[in-house]
């Protein structure tokens, strides 16, 4: 991929402030950026043992004029716990980090949300910067402010929404991204597709089709731009998710038990989100929303992707039933989905029965063609 | 003291909600009131094994056509920390405890912290009411949001600021505390006095100059209503400590570090802001503000509580400096203090060097004759 010379920018308006999406390349050697968003002299850097190799010294040249901590966590998802997130309290304190401290995570969603975490609940509260280096971050987990840790019961179930002061994407790590990674963000792009339909879905369809090959950067950073677009105007009406916000969780109802029943080992985020989506899809048909044309369409499209889209034979379906109903999404013991009318139409359902659920997770299973 | 027919009602408006904070006597045999701020089917109540014997089967008497679960945490600050924090999430996760559940803290500051922390946390967020039993946790602790547990290296340095949905101070509660724990509470009064002045700190003068022998419980009400009110007031404008806010913490820059060098141990939380009451007002004597007769008041008021008001000589001062440059109050590595240039005219200071702190340590030393 060629060096990108423009980039896009957004802004996103919350509660407490407004803050920026820079989406471009080169920006983790530019020092003025990355300090742009820096308050006072400190600074901790957290990232994992994967990427430090790859980019942890650029992004400390940007930073010798101040006090800049680092904090290098094991790689992946079963890492973001409780253990991890004391590693950086401690650090903060013994560094003696103040409440104008900045936090600059980068990495992926899982250090997105413990960064952001840390950030939401040092001191009550200190300022975070992301610097998301996977394409799932830079589309979805990034933005919002939605911060967690998972409990071994369950995912992100200790969390706060806790907005950062800029996200800035350098879409030259996606370079050193593996393809299974990028192919992961890619349910979360399909995701928004699902979500708004229309040009977007077809442009999604054209570039997928290809299988990515013809892709620009530039075109590359207009796909995420819009990502970020709908998700940055869904989290401004609902910032704490108390309504239309719920919409982003499509398939992630289901994601997150699969995930919770695997241990967080067997799939990337991104791939159990494509099982989600396809049990949404198969769930809004078989409750008659759903026409059996857009639920190909579903399937085919996050297949083009080389994306999972069905549930493994071994699993228990029992066991995946009872972790849903601990899920978040729950108001007055009624489990709520995403569903979607047609593609571009999702809404949210609060009366799917057990015996509804049952149906949808058996015919939701692997067959031997699939 | 006589059961209170009356009750005073107050509400503080926050930037997510408005709560009311109710004061009076026969609150948690109230099982309307108990009721009226629970939003669905789930509560979990939160108390500690000194309180559990006294009001625990009458609370949970208000809630039995609900799911109610209970955590039953040991008595006392050192057990505000992450374990006890821990035991809280796994007792909602275990008992599926969904978004809209509601969690009531039963207890002083310690339980109030605690439980308001794992309600901002658990799921993002769910709601929490404050049944206040000390008057520590009456006049100050409950009400305004914050939230915390301690770090072995700094207290409350993991939080957030998280409001209630209702506080309800039943001071029959009052008459199971610990003399030793009431005067505590005092301090915190005594604190509101200092900060406005006036008629409050002439009502104050007079109540403690007769060891409370003949104050009425509904003297009491009307005494911490005032406080809920001063402080209420306070949060309204800045609740997230931005700037006027940081007034409410007279005293408590030095109460912090004194707590964290004894471990939590030594003192109640009071007897430490009341050391640091006399610290601050012996500072701004220094500095030439507050005037030596107001200094004698400050030490005068807080003699006739009964609480202490120098640092002992076995304190190893260098030690106490040190921990003090580690508390959140700091603005680019400036130690900001709270001073009072008169009783009722507090204001923060920024200019504090060093040399200026070791001086006032060394006279804040017990001599003798104190």
């Amino acid at each position: 991929m060629a060096k990108l010379d423009i980039y896009q920018q957004l802004a996103v308006i919350c509660d407490s402030h407004e803050y920026p999406i820079y989406i471009g390349a080169n920006f983790l050697t530019d020092s003025e950026l990355l300090n742009r968003h820096v308050d006072a002299g400190q600074v901790l850097i957290v990232t994992n043992d994967t990427l430090a190799p790859l980019y942890l010294e650029q992004v400390l040249q940007s930073f010798t004029s101040l006090q800049c901590d680092v904090v290098i966590l094991p790689d992946g998802e079963q890492h973001k716990n409780e253990k991890n997130l004391f590693t950086i309290y401690d650090t903060l304190i013994k560094n003696n980090h103040h409440r104008d401290t900045t936090l600059v995570a980068l990495g992926g969603g899982v250090i997105g949300d413990i960064t952001g975490f840390a950030a939401a609940t040092y001191q009550r509260g200190v300022r975070f910067i992301q610097l998301p280096t996977t394409l799932l971050a830079q589309v979805d987990a990034s933005i919002g402010g939605k911060t967690a840790i998972n409990h071994p019961l369950g995912k992100n179930m200790i969390g706060c929404f806790h907005q950062p002061h800029a996200v800035i994407m350098d879409l030259n790590t996606l370079e050193t991204l593996p393809m299974r990674e990028f192919r992961a963000g890619l349910a979360e792009v399909i995701k928004y597709g699902f979500l708004v339909g229309g040009e977007f879905l077809n442009t999604l369809q054209t570039v997928l089709a290809d299988e990515l090959t013809g892709i620009s950067m530039e075109q590359l950073a207009s796909l995420i731009a819009k990502c970020c677009h709908i998700k940055a105007e869904i989290v401004q009406i609902d910032e704490r998710e108390t309504g239309r916000r719920a919409l982003l969780n499509l398939g992630h109802t289901f994601a997150h038990a699969l995930e919770a029943y695997t241990h967080y080992q067997r799939w990337l985020h991104g791939e159990a989100v494509a099982i989600g989506l396809y049990c949404a899809a198969l769930l809004s048909h078989q409750l008659g929303y759903l026409d059996k044309t857009s639920l190909d369409l579903v399937d085919h499209l996050l297949a083009t992707a080389k994306l999972p889209r069905r549930i493994p034979k071994e699993i228990d379906l029992v066991a995946l039933q009872t972790i849903m109903f601990k899920d978040k999404k729950i108001k007055n013991k009624t489990l709520h989905f995403v569903l979607m009318r047609t593609l571009g139409d999702c809404y949210i359902e609060a009366l799917i029965t057990e015996e509804n659920l049952r149906k949808l997770l058996i015919e939701a299973v692997q067959g031997d063609q699939q």
